[in-house]
């Protein structure tokens, strides 16, 4: 008796696996993306009052108030929304539903983990586009990306602001990508679960250059900062998504319903309240900590548009090393490329406190240019 | 541009539209099986506690307290266990890991509408056993079963005690399974949501018998009346466990943080109150009340020996009909059945109020026998 071939797929991903050593070590963890704060109180309170009110299945395409609070939002009508078991199962569900054996999603490397798998387990290849890594930051490459289409491409799958690298694309950029859509009949995936954590001005979504082709994919973990709540959600052509809806209440039916009844009131919340203007900044004062601790130290360090990631280099150090004798728990850029991952480069999350980002950059500062024993 | 053909499978299904029509035609609901009472306080409780400390990411196989909590309960080691987003996200992941193209399910007819989508979207083909039905009820028919066997058969799945028959399989028959199972080299899988809700004897487990290739499916919603916080469980040899957890951390990642915790503490309490034998006294209560009342109107009826669902017979009425000019919602066989389900038969919920279920018999006792218009 065995599993089936596809159950490769289920290989145990690195950022559970450092949490959980970073916990066993004791080690400051800059690894994982969840952040070390509570969500915010009005979340909270919202989902405390849901409780013994909102109890049983919600309707497969999301609880109607939150669906509402959404295309409110996105300026879509109710059903251009579908909420997920968060963006995890939005993206697989849409993988499973546009993508099948022989075809191909083209993906941005580095990635994050969960394109690959999905890629797979519908059947598709992902073809990778390699950012260009320069001294002044990652930079998307519009011709090599045309150039990895082929016949058999449904799919441009893009993430902006951008896990790991915290870029965020112009709006040059999302045209010339909506364009090269439009010319080869894609459809266009837009993973924006960051939406809300950028450090210049308000980016532009890669739907409002393509609404007829374009899922955006969303997560109120990301933006409420409760990543276990696992409500997620897709905004897409009205079409489309009654059969998302349908392919989706086979994944996990619905998603947890006093959460959804609780994000619903906190999504208006937190925009009536200036919540995201307030965690821009804690975060920017996080990634700026951060950043000048790193270059103190004489690193080199990619200054992020958005997320709450940092990508920066450490020479000569191996990430299993380091949580284990600096005790610091990062994750290695190997993790978002499929092979050849730029040398020494390492990914930081700062959705951390300002306490465990110094801990973490005293601790590196040890053993940063004081070559390891080996 | 076109979605994928598996997107057949997105139907929507017939429970949400039903609970739909019955909220905007003011009809008692008997159709979904979700409860009217809310939650125990002490679940609430438990979660209510739980906001504000586990609100991020749980590793995919589950919160180590309801892992260890569930692993007590069934006597196995933590590791044999892996917590899911409801039960339908474990039945997913299950036929997903087990079953491929040109592999075979065998499923009891009448079946829980999930079964053949998830053995669809897995690329397999679910070969169906239909159960007798006789006068004194619905019966297994192990010759039938074994029948059923191809060189392709990878899996047997039960369900028990069983939606929508209400049936629980007796100890010699999970025997026969097990060793039907042992002789061909199959695994099983045993769908037991509703395993504390019984209304004779303690049901075996089919895991009992053949604990080498059973994974048991569980579900919080159904033992603790809260089918929106979307926890279940499998329990099953722990040497495939780690798979199953890689496999589902594609679809939803984790289970929601904070109702697993909560779960974690009320399972606890539920064993530790008798609060299964309180909700199993309630429910026999509203099952005779439902039985006695049907067949006060000369209606046939399957008294059910588990589960909160009983099936009988409406001569000449359509479930669509009902619903409108009746004003009682209800299942038709059909929604369990692929093809010719038995005439006039249909699946009441009686996890709803007293007070429900007495006016769903008045409603009725209007239209049965009084034939209606056409
Ligand atoms: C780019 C990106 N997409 C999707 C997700 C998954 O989000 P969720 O927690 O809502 O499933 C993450 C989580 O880290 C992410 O970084
Ligand atoms: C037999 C059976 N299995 C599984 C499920 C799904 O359970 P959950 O709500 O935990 O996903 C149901 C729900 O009605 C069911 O009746």
């Amino acid at each position: 008796m065995r599993l089936h071939p596809r159950t490769q797929a289920a290989k145990e991903s690195i950022f559970p696996k450092m949490s959980a050593l970073a916990r066993e070590l004791g080690a400051v963890n800059l690894g994982q993306g969840f952040p070390t704060n509570p969500p915010p109180p009005f979340l909270l309170e919202a989902v405390g009052r849901a409780l013994g009110r909102y109890d049983q299945y919600a309707p497969p395409a999301g609880l109607p108030p939150l669906r509402e609070a959404l295309a409110e939002e996105f300026g879509v009508v109710t059903e251009a929304v579908v909420v997920t078991s968060g963006a995890t199962e939005a993206l697989y569900v849409l993988l499973q539903s546009l993508v099948g054996p022989g075809e191909e999603v083209v993906v941005l490397e580095p990635f994050f983990d969960v394109y690959l798998p999905d890629a797979f387990l519908a059947g598709g290849e992902a073809r990778l586009v390699r950012l260009h890594l320069t001294p002044e930051g990652f930079r998307l490459d519009l011709a090599a990306l045309e150039r990895a289409l082929t016949p058999r491409t449904r799919v441009l799958l893009l993430n902006a602001p951008m896990n790991p690298t915290g870029l965020v694309f112009r709006e040059e950029e999302l045209r010339a990508v909506a364009e090269l859509a439009r010319r080869h009949g894609l459809f266009l995936i837009s993973d924006e679960v960051y939406d809300e954590l950028y450090f210049g001005e308000r980016p532009r979504r890669l739907r409002e250059f393509a609404p007829e082709r374009t899922f955006t994919v969303g997560s109120a973990g990301k933006r409420l900062e409760a990543t276990g709540y696992r409500v997620g959600w897709i905004v897409g052509p009205p079409e489309f998504m009654p059969t998302l809806a349908g392919m989706r209440q086979w994944t996990s039916f619905s998603a947890p319903t006093p959460l959804q009844a609780g994000v619903a009131e906190a999504l208006r919340v937190a925009r009536g309240e200036g919540y995201y203007e307030a965690l821009r900044q804690s975060y920017k004062r996080r990634r700026d900590l951060l950043a000048e601790g790193l270059k103190a130290l004489g690193l080199r360090v990619f200054l992020p548009e958005g997320t709450y990631f940092l990508m920066a280099e450490l020479p000569g150090l191996d990430a299993f090393w380091l949580v284990r004798e600096a005790r610091v728990a990062l994750i290695p850029a190997a993790a978002f490329y499929l092979q050849d991952p730029p040398k020494d480069l390492f990914r930081f999350a700062f959705c951390k406190t300002e306490e465990e980002l110094s801990l973490a950059l005293d601790r590196l500062s040890r053993v940063v240019n004081s070559p390891r024993e080996t």
